[in-house]
């Protein structure tokens, strides 16, 4: 059909989360229709960051020093730590500006379907944290899944020990979201952690 | 919110059509969790392409030789010349496997709009290679749309005293098609052009 270099790109491309086969390969089109705009830079991007980048050897997140830049930042609370499931949760909090502390990334959350167990997360890794004496706070913003609420039972019992103050998010209604389309187990927890006005 | 290096490889990501910025996020993330798998791979196949594929100087087929496969393939028929719009609607009708002939890829349509003008498009390269006297047979493979539709009449004209058969798609209802939710025009052209059972 094409040149075989690129049949590899649009492979490699369609196993991306939210391109398949035919978005690949319109994507790679795109790519070789605006080589200097687009493909040159971003091959040069990709090597750059396959280089550069790793896993904080401290909190789990992407950067390109071995300590991250939020591990680094003096500024922050280190004695706070969030934890979460994934880079991408931890993301979604730093866009929202509401978290001034460290972050630890657990990388996944217990599954007893999938085969997930303590071993296969970075827990020994947030108690070794926690053991240090310099934690004070942890907030388990882990997903409120059966898996995630499982992992958070699970680890405010390995952290109990501990002389750290364990919280968990809220639940509730989304901000901006109607009632009419949530489901029963957000509209009985928003009812039941009702705050006065 | 994060290194500036996946920063970059964000913003490029989410220039590629069907991802956004949030997609391109999560392709990124993917990306850096799979590092092995598949950004290494993919940095090394992107600078490939970027070294190698061009657009093929007979038909614009991209290609990693400077005379693509097709034009290369003494097997297929070099007097039959299907005229697409992008290198998209060519591999489409490979991946048809119907045609046994050469392209020629226009590289758009005329649009006013847009401004599109004869001078945008490789129409110059058609009517040369039109002129070797070699070519019997254009058919016009262009969308079935007002510009599609306007490029092919102008492109009959412009090749109208040569000595060529010049045809177009035929139009009609869509293989696996459902009445039901076809257009007027589909309907009445697919009723004028009715074939004897």
């Amino acid at each position: 059909m094409s040149a075989s270099e690129i049949d590899v790109v649009i492979r490699l491309l369609s196993k991306l989360p939210g391109l398949g086969p035919r978005s690949a390969r319109r994507a790679t089109l795109h790519l070789l229709e605006k080589k200097e705009n687009i493909l040159v830079p971003l091959a040069t991007a990709l090597q750059d960051i396959s280089d550069k980048v790793c896993a904080c050897t401290t909190c789990g997140n992407f950067d390109s020093q071995p300590v991250c830049h939020i591990c680094r930042d003096t500024g922050r609370h280190e004695s706070r730590i969030c934890v979460v499931e994934t880079v991408s949760d931890l993301w979604a909090l730093e866009r929202s500006r509401a978290w001034d502390g460290r972050y630890h990334v657990l990388g996944g959350v217990l599954n007893a379907l999938d085969g997930t167990g303590p071993g296969d997360l970075n827990i020994d890794s947030l108690l070794e944290r926690v053991g240090d004496g310099q934690v004070e706070e942890i907030v388990l913003a882990l997903g409120a899944t059966v898996e995630g609420q499982t992992t958070a039972h699970y680890l405010a019992e390995r952290l109990a020990d501990q002389p750290v103050d364990i919280s968990r998010l809220a639940h509730g209604v989304p901000v901006g979201g109607e009632l009419e389309f949530l489901d029963d187990g957000t509209l009985s927890q928003a009812l039941k952690a009702r705050r006065p006005v």
